[in-house]
């Protein structure tokens, strides 16, 4: 019986017809790059297009902004949280301030120290409240530094990502990688192990000046654009040119 | 008494043409390249031609991958896995639910934790039902990743590879390497010593564009092209242009 | 609800503008730069500035120099610390002396080993006494010879990080990154995951003269140049030519 | 009393001419290269060339590649082993099988786990039934692999290498490098100093197609060329271009 | 209350002109570069001149060299350090013999094993004894070497800096650095953290000649050139040439 | 007082012109070079040299090579070990041998494992018999691969050359480093901190030619050459060529 493989658009502004129309329904992405590149807006827009655009409610997991920050910062590409979290459209899991003994008044907060079980029993409560179709770990990195032995952060990611899948969600995790290391597409050697594709972006400096691009270096079951296309981050978050290049 | 080496060709168009007609019968290889390479494809679509053209069963063991996700995806190429399970032609071994406690509903999955003894027993039966003659082990890397020392990793792939030549099995192990990293032929510095072949997957930028290719970097016994060759991955799978060079 | 962010203007010429008025109101910024790069006058004259310009009370905590070389040395731009502290402007906190076994004089000081909890402590104090909104730890570094776990030590700074923003003060971390070295934005690969920006102090040969330049590489929540800009220590302190690129 | 140091020629055509006439009598060379460069076939060769051209028996100690594949591949070059073996001038250790736990019906097998006394006492039983003169050791990658402290790997190599001069045999060991890595002659950084010459296989890419060339590095106690010479592997086996060079 | 910060002139032609006057009163620099640079004959030379120029007696702490070395070779510059130690202007403080068991009939010898308390105890005696006003201890190198932890290596030097400061001393630490390595300026990575400024003399290869260059890479509360300047060792010890540059 | 420095002629053809003489009386030096360079030639020159030309025996502990082929290979250049040894002008210690527990039947023998104390005591007993002026350990690496941490090998290596001085010797430690490694002049990095000077051999591949040169990279209390000088192995040992320059 031949199935065609089911799409869940980005709605990024160029990036899906890079891929012949987004991500594979139910898989896991692994979205890399350096600090400052763009990860957790990527990440971010993906779950607001969700949102907005298809009526799929998303899941944030943050172990490194606090919900607060986020809130704030997203407002300025006029993106309000706070909305999509009251129509139950959003639900953000502050995994940020409870791993340093601080209080956390959010709704979701993942207890401390880290653990995978417990994490996915917030997924899955999530999932029964919120019926989430689309989720975001931001970031693994976070969680790589919790788990000293590479062998057993991949086996604990690979239960995070097949789990997800299991429960019908379409998830991206981020992973930020060393500016200027040798590795460009994960951090611990072994995040894109547990993914059926991975998207870098790049924050190369082309003479004096940052610029921003994007590559789809592995997609599973698709075919997908070899080349490296620029993006900026504008005042209403990412635009990729998918018909242009750079050279670097 | 001088015998002629017997060839098992691929299938895989362009390919044989570059060693002499094709792998040596009842020895393994290592297919070897970073994420994204191909390497997956170049080892499903050994075992499908096995199948289509030379009526021989396959087996392939899945460590990175679960079944249904693969199924799914060579769809794409047109292969149905599926059919071919059901004439007894193909074997799936689901290494990668159980590893991290999940259930599955697959003919063969493999306990855990990762233990070679119970890989081979797991194939000696295969072998009983449905008599196959090529094998592919995909990845080592992810059971390098269970075994902490190089050298104990050594000995563990030395066993699965030999056993496979006893077993009357011409084998396909892929190895992930770590992109733009030093070493492209294997990941933790011994896959290479359990083969009597290596070939390896490119999976370069030339300007702003990823270019696939081909090099057969050791192949004992045999003649080969000491040349690397471009390829690409089409909706029927890989093809490999045996007349063309690619200059990085 | 929408809020616009508020702004902390350093006050450094030049400086602001690069980043759309200045740091993001009760957030964590990393200056990062080799050795001899200007970390230190960066700190002490985004305090002086706002002592001198904003009305904002600052604490200064020293892990590197001792307070009366501090003192001693920024009497050369004319910047009269010992004054500030009289008039309970600015707190130094002494963490250099007492770490030695060495005696200090000193209003403030950290008492031995490095300990969180206590430096926090202080810090708390200091706020009560002075009302401060500004803060400097100079260096993150120094804090991190003591912690041998570069996952620990990021447990540390979170925490630090995390607090100063509950208590109301918009800080700068300082780090020393190794010259010549890979990672120029952190020593121990963790100090830019626990604050909201990176500014980056560049050191650099050019022919045979050693030239000052700066980079905002990154700030959450604002758009930001994406140049390198020259700058200079000048003896009224750091002057950044925001209309000047550096081509390197 | 000055004596002429007699010469072992290895009999591979254009080799002997760039070392003054071959090896010296009863002494120890390291062959080095990487994977698929050659070691294995030079080293075979050498032997061959011993019992076919100087009446003069050997000994393979086979750590990496089973005593069948050897013969079965050695007969595309039209070198019957088998044959020599029957005549007692060749006598091949299979150290490759026992050491995994699989039966062997090979004559000489090499005890498991690896064991340098024993595998001495096998050389030396050997000695006494074919009188042999020449020696291979392929390779000492494998053996190093089995023990995990380089200092210790040294004394053992120490002791295969002076125990085979003291039993009257010249002998090639051979060594595998990483390709691309930076030591070209050693993989552990101690296979030098056991041996008193080192000759090194290159298989390096030019543009898109790769070449083999040969190098003498250090052969003491003689003059040799102190350039770089192309080789190719014939059907024939190996030949040395010694009056051609290459340019890299 | 401003204080202009009183100056120590090196008395080395040409150095002092490089940073405003001189080396600041009361603080320790680091003099590194690699062997054979210049560094012992720069530390000395600035003892030398505090002795003859300035009438400043001057504390010599060596653990690389023999004072009696030291003083053989010191001869050949025409500097007469018998003299100066009679006269009671000079100490050498011999911790080098008595590191490895030798005996020495130095009068002032460092016990063994290193420790910096012992060290320090005897600076202060010396201090009592010739009223030294500069210090220098030459090499921190061979201290780090013995202290394994690079955290305690600092806090030691630390100690030491800070100590002979207090006692009013005006100090030069050496450090050798490794030859072609990545870091110019420390070889533990921790010395520069202790000095408030750093001196690095380049021993560089321009074609086929060493070319001797000195750069002030830090030097808190000043001033200073930004450039790169040669410098000879000519019969009279160390010159500057202030007004040259080098270029490499 | 001041006296002029002793010198001890290598008598090696253009070598001691590029120091002043020669070496200094009573001091140690390091020769460094990769495998193959030609330091065991250069050290065994200088003591055949010393016999031969000053009448000064000499010592040649040997660690790598066994006695009786340094006999056999420096015939090749004419030096008759063994006359020299019956006159009591050469003593050659053995300490290959017996470290791999095979006998020995030379004259002097150092037991095992290495110990530094009873390596002392052979030299002072050879000392009593032959009176040497010069020595030679060849090398220093073998020594160092025996002892684990380089802190404690610097430690040891310091105790063998300060002794040496105090007997009277003027002794050459070699060095063996990796080729193409970035430290030229040490192994374990510490090789140099026990000598008063560093000879650096280089063996480089100039396009297609290996070609050897000399550099005296660090010579305490004397000018000497800051070039790098061509050499040759001849027939009659090594050349220098002190007028000729080599351009990498
Ligand atoms: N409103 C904005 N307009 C333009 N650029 C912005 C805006 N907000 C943030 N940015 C840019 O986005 C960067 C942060 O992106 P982010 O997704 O947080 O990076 P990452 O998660 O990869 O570290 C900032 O450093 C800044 O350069
Ligand atoms: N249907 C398709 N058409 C074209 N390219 C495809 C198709 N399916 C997969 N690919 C390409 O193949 C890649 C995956 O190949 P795979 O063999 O899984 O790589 P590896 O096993 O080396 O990681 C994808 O990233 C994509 O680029
Ligand atoms: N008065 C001054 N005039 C000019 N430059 C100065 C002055 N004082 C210090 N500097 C420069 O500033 C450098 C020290 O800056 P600092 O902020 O302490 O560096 P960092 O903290 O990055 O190590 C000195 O090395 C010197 O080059
Ligand atoms: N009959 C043959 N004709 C030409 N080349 C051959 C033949 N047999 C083997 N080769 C080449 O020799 C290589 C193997 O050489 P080998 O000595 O085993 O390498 P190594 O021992 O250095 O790994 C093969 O990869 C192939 O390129
Ligand atoms: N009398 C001299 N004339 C010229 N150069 C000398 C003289 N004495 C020593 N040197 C040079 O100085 C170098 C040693 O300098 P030194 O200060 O000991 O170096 P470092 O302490 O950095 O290792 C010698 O290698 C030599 O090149
Ligand atoms: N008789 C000779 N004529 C020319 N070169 C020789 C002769 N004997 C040895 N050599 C060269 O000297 C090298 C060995 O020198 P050696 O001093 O042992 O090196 P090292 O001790 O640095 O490893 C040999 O590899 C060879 O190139
Ligand atoms: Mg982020
Ligand atoms: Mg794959
Ligand atoms: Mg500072
Ligand atoms: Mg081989
Ligand atoms: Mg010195
Ligand atoms: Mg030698």
């Amino acid at each position: 019986m031949i199935t065609m493989l089911e799409r869940v658009p980005t709605g990024i502004p160029g990036f899906d017809e890079l891929c012949s129309g987004g991500l594979l329904r139910d898989r896991s992405y692994l979205v890399s790059g350096p600090s400052g590149s763009g990860k957790t807006i990527f990440a971010m827009q993906y779950l607001v297009n969700g949102i907005e655009k298809y009526n799929e409610p998303g899941v944030f997991v943050a172990t490194e902004e606090r919900p607060q920050h986020l809130r704030e910062h997203f407002l300025t590409f006029g993106w309000d949280l706070e909305k999509y979290e009251d129509e139950n459209m959003l639900a953000i899991v502050d995994a940020t301030s409870t791993k340093i003994g601080l209080p956390s008044d959010e709704r979701y907060i993942d207890v401390r120290p880290f653990d995978t079980r417990s994490l996915l029993d917030q997924i899955i409560t999530i999932q029964d409240e919120i019926g989430a179709r689309r989720a975001v770990v931001d970031s693994t990195t976070s969680i790589g530094f919790t788990i000293s032995d590479p062998a057993k952060f991949r086996v604990e990611l690979l239960k995070i990502s097949t789990t997800m899948e299991i429960l019908g969600l379409t998830s991206i995790l981020t992973c930020e990688v060393v500016e200027g290391g040798g590795d460009k597409i994960s951090r611990f050697g072994v995040e894109n192990f547990v993914v059926e594709g991975t998207i870098v972006l790049y924050y190369t400096r082309i003479e004096n000046t940052r610029v921003r691009s994007i590559e789809i270096f592995k997609m599973r079951g698709t075919n997908h654009s070899s080349k490296i296309h620029p993006f900026e981050i504008t005042e209403n978050g990412i635009v990729v040119y998918s018909k242009e290049e750079v050279f670097a």
